[in-house]
């Protein structure tokens, strides 16, 4: 990668973080990227340029057609990359720096054309890690709306009785199915969209990323991850609580008496200039000093055994990690702390907070209760 | 490309639908899928591979943590491309065919290690276009709530009243929000999830990719298009509306006489072997015919300016395209036909059913109604 090599995106904004960090315009079709130095410039449809001239955040917006009229009198039939590539010779634009996830066909035409194209690693926009006041308050309504949804779904649960091995919710067995209704359609009502939410109860939760599915059970623990988008501000929130509908067993109370001790632990340790790998390392320690290990049993991997955080904004899953591999932090990111003990015998419990890394600490932007396991 | 190239995919099920397709296993991370012959293997984290074995359609899956290991004895810190090297040495692979989405930097380290790398074109999967009974029927289910979503919207246009140049709503102005509420939340009742639905009143709608926004006016159009997908299936319906609070005028109705016509004419025309290119010059030929040209005025494309149709399945927009590059239709192919008008001077006009490509027809997934501009 040259200094001064172009910025090249070829994505759907939709779909595309980055794409849409760069431009603040959402489109359900792939649109062209570029930045020169400062200057930044798409290239769009014409069923898109009036809606991205008003709305999007870029220097200048080029109509593709325009363009793509140019190269068809160079070729047949011009390949997108035909026209991207007058674009880039229009600008002076001999090498280009693309993300990794820079589509392979169309690297390869740029260089067939003579064109250095360089892929950068993630993160594309390293500012992008680092959350204006703006980000975070985006990002904090989105909490705020997890959270109702999250009230709503345990509203349920209180009203719900327990019958034999049943819960039964106006004279019928609850479902899973039910409680991922009243969360989703409270994150509707809030203009926020929420896909695999998982509520997982008993030996479901214990596979971690299983959705759930089924009758709740009473005296077994329910795991809640909800981590909705906002349709308005396109920032996700992400969070994590375990209940029981019932009485916990002493074990998954010990179970979630240790999480929330290691949780408590890596929230403590989260600050600028501290290392995510560290606090993977601690918050995996204080699980193991409880008596919780982690390792395969009957070839299926059992204790704690994911990350302990990862950064949320644009997307769920985005840079830091928390981690075995996790860099240092830095003030502005924000980051989950969610660690988990999973069993086959017993079941499983997570807790996650959403936290804005400042310096010398961090500030929980969550206000779900979590002081003990609830039994609903 | 080689003919005997095995085929390699890595990325996330949950946002690439060949993944989902060639595994039907959704999961929010990145895995590996390789097909060698007609053996299909995946490799997958721990956090996943239970839930992979269990769920996944593909003949072995093997863990990426194992493979990782044998990759740590090679190099100090392996990259996944490493680690996917391992797996394809392992399996006699010296060549791969790749999406032409494939990210960049992996094709290169890829091709670093002496592997061939080639991208095939869209589809990748070309039998992905010919949907199966089952796959129909999980369109057509999506269908069925977007269409229940649509009356949900029209019960409320029908409930609320016009005083002056308001339309008011149990007492307060009704406003797109509360549309696109009803139509949301009806959809998530449904488990399914509508994103960027569309309900533009009067002149947003002439920018056929504006979503629309603010107070409903009365004797305008208002386009709704719907566009969900069902979280249960993951197959998509499309379907767009065009109807008027009050008294439309003589134009607009001449407008939506004139695009139902031409979509009349375009679904008669759907069938095996029909021409995409062909339907589209008719569709824009009975447009043109009726008085309704296309083209620049004031530097804003009017009249009617995108494709007649495209496909829809895993993928909200896939092939074929009923458009100036059109192919040849082929029986099982699941296709929109959405002619549309849009003057910045009298507002806009779309009609788009969803319609399965027969030997001598198609059917009509879309039961809704459209036989007049529907005045409520």
């Amino acid at each position: 990668m040259t200094e001064d090599a172009a910025l090249l995106l070829i994505a759907t904004s939709e779909l595309d973080s980055n794409l849409y960090y760069a431009t603040r315009f959402l489109a359900p079709d792939p649109f062209v990227f570029l930045q020169v130095g400062a200057r930044t410039i798409l290239l769009m449809s014409d069923l898109e340029i009036d809606r991205a001239r008003a709305q999007a955040r870029v220097d200048e917006v080029l109509s593709l057609s325009e363009y793509e009229g140019k190269a068809r009198q160079r070729w047949p039939s011009p390949h997108l990359i035909d026209t991207v590539g007058l674009l880039l010779e229009a600008n002076g634009v001999q090498a280009v720096t693309v993300p990794s996830t820079f589509p392979l066909e169309y690297g390869d035409r740029l260089r067939e054309k003579g064109i250095r194209v360089a892929t950068r690693p993630d993160p594309f926009f390293p500012e992008r890690l680092i959350k204006s006041e703006e980000e975070i308050a985006a990002i904090e309504e989105t909490q705020r709306h997890t959270e109702a949804a999250l009230d709503a779904a345990l509203a349920l649960l209180r009203e719900s009785r327990i019958k034999g091995d049943q819960v039964l919710w106006r004279g019928k067995p609850l479902s899973v199915e039910d409680l991922k209704k009243v969360i989703n359609v409270s994150l509707m009502e809030n203009d926020c969209v929420a896909q695999h939410t998982i509520v997982a109860c008993g030996l479901d939760g214990v596979d971690p990323h299983n959705q759930g599915a089924g009758p709740i059970r009473p005296h077994e623990s329910i795991v809640f991850d909800i981590f909705p988008r906002s349709s308005r501000t396109c920032y996700f929130a992400d969070m994590t609580r375990t209940v029981v509908k019932g009485k916990a067993s002493d074990r998954l109370r010990r179970m979630y008496d240790a999480v929330l001790a290691a949780q408590l632990r890596g929230i403590e340790l989260v600050r600028d200039g501290g290392s995510g790998q560290a606090i993977h390392e601690e918050v995996a320690r204080v699980l193991k000093a409880r008596g919780f290990e982690t390792g395969p049993v009957d070839g299926r991997m059992q204790g704690f055994f994911h990350g302990t955080g990862h950064g949320v904004g644009l997307d769920i899953h985005e840079p830091p990690r928390i981690s075995r591999v996790g860099p240092v932090l830095k003030a502005g990111q924000v980051v989950t702390v969610e660690p988990g003990l999973y069993y086959s015998r017993w079941g499983a419990v997570r807790i996650e907070d959403l936290v804005v890394v400042e310096a010398g600490g961090c500030r929980n932007l969550t206000r779900a209760s979590k002081l003990e396991l609830l039994e609903l």
